[in-house]
């Protein structure tokens, strides 16, 4: 069913459709004042993972459940005193989004988190960041059932799960839900006093706990902490289920049977913010640190080490400080992107990038500059870097990137192009190279990024210790629903 | 559960809130070309029912069922190129509608209708005019039973009903379902390829079909039809369920046990439009009629009859054909009536009614004012009118209202005030006639207000031919929700 | 200079373009509290004379000059807090515009009055209604001067001619200027603490004035004085400048050489709103006295009179007084009018109309119908009129006008067609009758229309006591430069 | 005249008040295919220059000239095609600006530039960068004379003055205006067919002139020309006024007194972005000298180098380049900035900064901190950047700044505070280094800026080659309305 979407879109993503997108943050609180509040802002420090729409819902006595769900940024759609007036109560839940790619970048605003179910024994709420990878088979079941869904979001199955369950309280409902779903999640929940969080077995997806003043707060990642001057207190184990109320604390609860965890790797390349801390390790550093392990698997005499802004900029400093190349800011990254613009006539190729990035062509000329990416996706933005590089002097062209080939579609969470559309699926990395008319490229070893996100020993081959299914083709998780629709995992000979 | 509203309210309803209001308007159409023209086009004419908000739903084999639901009036939403274009196909329906009377004055987005489910051999939508008297009693039930509700309206009963059933076919669910549900409702719905309306077994809320090209269509009231250029086939009997293709023509079921039909008496004084035809007859005339019959009732010595604009015309008219006294625009309404205005200080008296009505001073001074009104709800408004008429120099003001006195609630689809607020349920005729401090105030009898639509014989006390609950406090059907709530039914005594 | 508009255009008309249109309401006050409220009250009771844009300007000691322009009607625009907090003061003038012909239907902002200039004693505004017919000329000259001209409103000359006025004062200055000022107009006008107003020598265009409390008020109408509880003083004469200051009072000028007096008979015929008071005389009762002279005119044997809404009414009620035929509302006005719909494929004809009347088929069947309307200008809307009365059964059709023939352009602030456009400059009244494709089509003799507005000996040939020029040809005042621009005036041979 | 802004306020400027605010940006192109589209981006690529709002006017001979100014930011505004097809033409100007100073952070649309004037030989628009010292007496006098002023903008001066020219042409009318004007401007006009530059005696302000196919461009800085693909030629120089056509190509006036010239220091070290060229020298490259300048007069023992984003990173980079301490992130930058967050009660300190910075606090806990920025203007955002810095455990924190202490005000188009809000201008440097709170507090010298920007001999005393009024306070230009307003000059004792 199509449905409507907001009047105006949000302003594009800053990179083009170019990269790998996580598809969601999310964020909740109890035992604070204006818990509303500290929603908007733990989400506008998530806004780099989902920038298409948000919402929130709290709870108040003497309202009730309140929401608001919007499309766009949250700067635009919850700092007005009307809005949030309208908001109330010290316990809430929040989320940001992008589309799924199923959607083509179009998310209908029914479709936007945090969901609302009303159960016999009173009203929660449920956001997720991740994948459901038997959703398809849970809806056609409940349909048949006789649940009628009102979204085409993976939380509405969970909600109808809990509303067809026996369980006598909603954090038991939502136990039995969750061990009837498989794949890729973490969850923020919320009743009228209890604030519950959930991450999968695996743990792939990320959720911390922390701690303002007498409240709690869940999180996607520290950096939404740190802009209420939360404290991390711990990260939320894989395969737990936290239940937080403001007079009782915290309970742990272990729903499903244990397995090792699989943390995702590519959190630490590209979709967490650098000031964010992952299991213990400073996100800054360990790409700092990919950057030094890339001089040293894969060095190059230059003139300069330049990142491509801004994603690459940790691994261009680590590569400099490795290598001793000087680094430079030889690509300027414009302040103020945003909408489309109408193209001139042909007169101007590559309106695109040059939208967003400007060569420092001073700085360039007849060097040979070392570029460093976070990764390669379609390779077409890598291209139009090159020809502007090139045609501002450069004498040479060096690509390393801070991450392996991306061979594999992701599904769980985050927005990968079909197969075909990957170049590294389809190319060898002479033939990237050639493809992208480069004078060299070179990709990390996964031993290499392992060993920059501190596994010293490298990669675990028998038993990866994260889920690096992007590069490696080896889903920790079957994806049912995708395996139904066609998807043709990994043979033994490749 | 508190909702957001769109960011601009609708402009507020041309008349202040003493009046009652009908609820909602619907409308449907199949086998035409673009119907969501069609039904824009009719849902404005039927937009006196219902300005808050209005939706439509299409199918079309290649995008599904399309919808769009908005804040505001049809003229606003429905008439942009960029909008239409989002709702392909040649079925479709549509709903205008008021809140009810519980949310405040506002509609949530996620209230206004049709509704859409999905069940396992296909989608349907549905809207309604009118009111589920167990509504609650269903809901509360279906959500024991594990159905997650999306809105507080009545028409998402029927979709879950529907979700429950065994039914193989969604007009063999609607059927079963239906079969749950009392109170006082006409229906419109479709699935792929069928049309579907349906009316109460006692026919209290209108809903007329007409035909247009080859095509078929449903409407609440015949002004829809005049509009679109379609011809009046006939009305949906009391109790009728139709299901109309294309390519079958109108099929026609009767899934409930037959009772004596009992239409609202009020669509003839008030809701129903002076252009569309009821039972037959021409609103317009019945109304005229009334004004006759009240001047045959309450005859008055005066200079001139005038109306109070715009509903109080076809009566005044008629009461000035039968009593000789000439009929005066003494009362002007302004075309630009909207928001509400910044009151200036107290130099200014009555601002409300100021904004939409002015006394043709120079034409009231000195005379005997007769002043024809269809109602009268809490009086707030008459006594305005009263003071505005004597400011301007009328030497007499004698009130005529074209109903009986209002005293009891309506709870079949009207938003009616609380009890306690009926002026009529509070005080006789006389004692009204002090409060609002005219020379004279009479309402037209329910016989002779049977007479004027029809019944020769006037009123048949042991069975009567029409709804008349706002007037006789006899309801047909038990308002059981409502009971259940306190409200206290009219006793033997009274 | 083609400039911006602003992004959503306002609704339309409520009748389509077959019609004459005032372009202006002005509106001013001094002495009162807040102004601003006053005048968007006034403006609104004024909006029939302009419905594309207002603007407002206050001053207050403290902020100096306050100053809103806005696209759209007056309750969309200045009604909010936010808005009026912006226009603080005692003292403010207002005003509501339709485009000028030559702009092509669109506004621009910079177009929208009242203008505001600097001058070294002070700043002023002003705004009229009305055209300045050698304003062309006027420009030429000050723009060769070295004059910067911001807009293409004739309000703008005016200030021009004041900043290089030698006069000490701004009421000396704008003394100077009006004298250089050919044309029919009332102006508004205000200083930091004085009210200004004038009518042209030949009092074409409205100003009357009133008194609130201590404060006064200048308005186009006198129902703009109603919405305020102003009294009625009396009317701005003919060639008067009145100079108001709270402390001192109304203080009056003639800057003008005496003329005979020539008010704009089509005031009483259409612009003014029935409930003002024009000249002494309810508009009401004139038009239902020009009626009556219809009926007498012109009689014919019928069933029913009815008006075309809304103008149509008060003629039509006269005719009915007068001819003993029973009036009734044979069409319907749909009370939310609006912006354009998507016309549905040729099933459908006359949409336009469609959208706004409805005929009330079952009183018009079978009958003989006189229609009373309040003019022909292009006679496309009276065809549509005529094809729906048939389609819906109708035995005869009369039209009835309640002017005479419109057979010249207006060039005093009234929008008309180009002269080969108006149906009256190229038919005889029969030729017009077939046109129409009616019974019989009558317009009300000139004569006729002067003995309904009072003149009992009918109209005085050698010195009419109206302008009339838009009926008879004769222009009081000649328009320079319409005639530079090529527009042949009448010759004697017609 | 307090005037109406727009309703939605642009989002606020990425860093706090506590910066100078270049004031504008201007580009202008002919002989291209649709000048709006070039001029749209070029304003883009200097939208750093301003953020508040923007306009563009272009000419085509069948539409004559065309004009669209609003509120916001160019990619919100000028990126529709509905907007930009009413900008036909090849011929054109556009214009960025901030508020000024005096209206409080509030630009009225009738500021926004560029300005219009219709004069008898035709229509002209003009736009500027700077100010005109002696603005406010040139418009009284012309006041006095008659001209009326639509705005508070000088650019409107320099129409006026046009305006009361004896010229011939548009050209010579403006060469004889800018004659009488006084200050430091860049300006870019327009006639129908040609377009016109002009730099101030000084050339205080930049302005370059670039190439594009068969057209020409001028523009505030060279990255307007990257992002169009546009040449530089050459930069316009100091007291020249170039008049381009199509056809004739560029021809070169000097219409003033030639001067020493005096280019604005201060772009270099923030107004301009890194990736223009100024003078010859690439921006990034003088702001990395800048940071080698500052480590050889500066050197402190520490482990980290850190920028202050975005505007510290070149002089960081410079800073870490010549003294070997690494170079780091210690502070990440969100990439959402925007509009004003309700602040949550006590519990959050700083709420200001943490939404557009996080400290990494990994990287920093136990570290010895240089942090580098480019300016301390009020000194409120070191304080929170060194509290910031200090509460993620950093051991000492060592402030380097690459300009020298700004200790006057700009009057020639730079948005500075009062002379009393600028700490350098209140304090000596260890006082600065007491109040923030830092270990250490360094400015680069003035002789180190002029240095680093080429001047191997360092700054020229008794003739500088810069204007380095903002540090030096010696004001090449006399700031007469200034002065007039009470502004104390630098005596000799100072």
């Amino acid at each position: 069913m199509s449905i409507e979407t907001a009047p105006d879109m949000p302003p594009a993503h800053p990179f083009d459709d170019d990269k790998l997108r996580e598809e969601c943050g999310i964020f909740g609180c109890v035992g604070v004042v204006d818990a509303a509040n500290f929603i908007a802002l733990g989400l506008h420090a998530l806004q780099h993972r989902g920038q298409e729409a948000g919402g929130i819902v709290t709870h108040d006595t003497e309202t009730g459940f309140n929401q608001a769900r919007r499309m766009g940024l949250v700067r635009d759609n919850f700092t007005s005193q009307k809005v949030m007036e309208t908001l109330p109560g010290a316990i809430g839940i929040g989320h940001v989004r992008y589309s799924t790619a199923g959607s083509k970048g179009q998310t209908a605003i029914r479709d936007v988190q945090p969901f609302f179910g009303e159960f016999s024994m009173g009203g929660a709420a449920i956001a997720h960041n991740g994948n459901i990878t038997n959703a398809v088979q849970l809806r056609r079941e409940l349909i048949e059932r006789g649940s009628i869904f009102q979204s085409s979001s993976d939380s509405e199955c969970i909600i109808h799960l809990m509303a067809r369950s026996m369980g006598r309280t909603i954090p038991d409902r939502m136990e039995e839900a969750l061990r009837k779903v498989e794949g890729a999640f973490s969850i923020v929940a919320m009743t009228r006093s209890k604030l519950i969080g959930c991450r999968d077995p695996l743990g792939v997806r990320p959720l911390v706990l922390g701690k303002v003043g007498d409240g709690f707060v869940l999180a996607s990642e520290t950096c939404a902490l740190d802009i209420i001057g939360a404290e991390l207190v711990r990260e939320i184990e894989p395969g737990e289920m936290v239940v937080i109320s403001a007079d009782k604390g915290v309970q742990s609860h272990f729903p499903f049977r244990p397995q090792k965890p699989r943390f995702c790797v590519f959190e630490h390349v590209y979709f967490s913010r650098p000031d964010s801390i992952l299991g213990g390790r400073s996100v800054y550093e360990t790409r700092e640190a990919i950057g030094r392990e890339l001089a040293k698997e894969a060095p190059v005499d230059a003139d300069l080490v330049c990142p491509v802004p801004d994603s690459g900029t940790p691994a261009a400093i680590g590569f400099s400080l490795e290598s001793g190349i000087p680094y430079a800011m030889g690509i300027i990254r414009n302040q103020y992107m945003g909408r489309t613009f109408i193209e001139p006539t042909e007169s101007i190729r590559n309106m695109g990038v040059r939208l967003k990035l400007n060569v420092n062509r001073a700085l360039i000329k007849g060097k040979r500059v070392i570029l460093v990416d976070d990764s390669v996706v379609r390779g077409t933005t890598s291209i139009k870097i090159r020809e502007m590089i090139l045609d501002a002097g450069a004498k040479e062209v060096h690509f390393r990137i801070a991450s392996p080939p991306t061979a594999w579609p992701c599904f769980y969470g985050v927005d990968t192009p079909n197969r075909e559309k990957l170049l590294a699926a389809n190319m060898s990395e002479d033939e990237m190279c050639a493809h992208l008319g480069v004078d060299s490229l070179r990709f990390i070893s996964l031993d290499g990024l392992y060993r920059a996100v501190g596994e010293s020993g490298g990669r675990n081959k028998a038993q990866p210790q994260y889920c690096d299914a992007c590069f490696s083709g080896e889903y920790p998780v079957e994806p049912a629903d995708m395996i139904d629709a066609g998807f043709q995992m990994k043979t033994a000979a490749e």
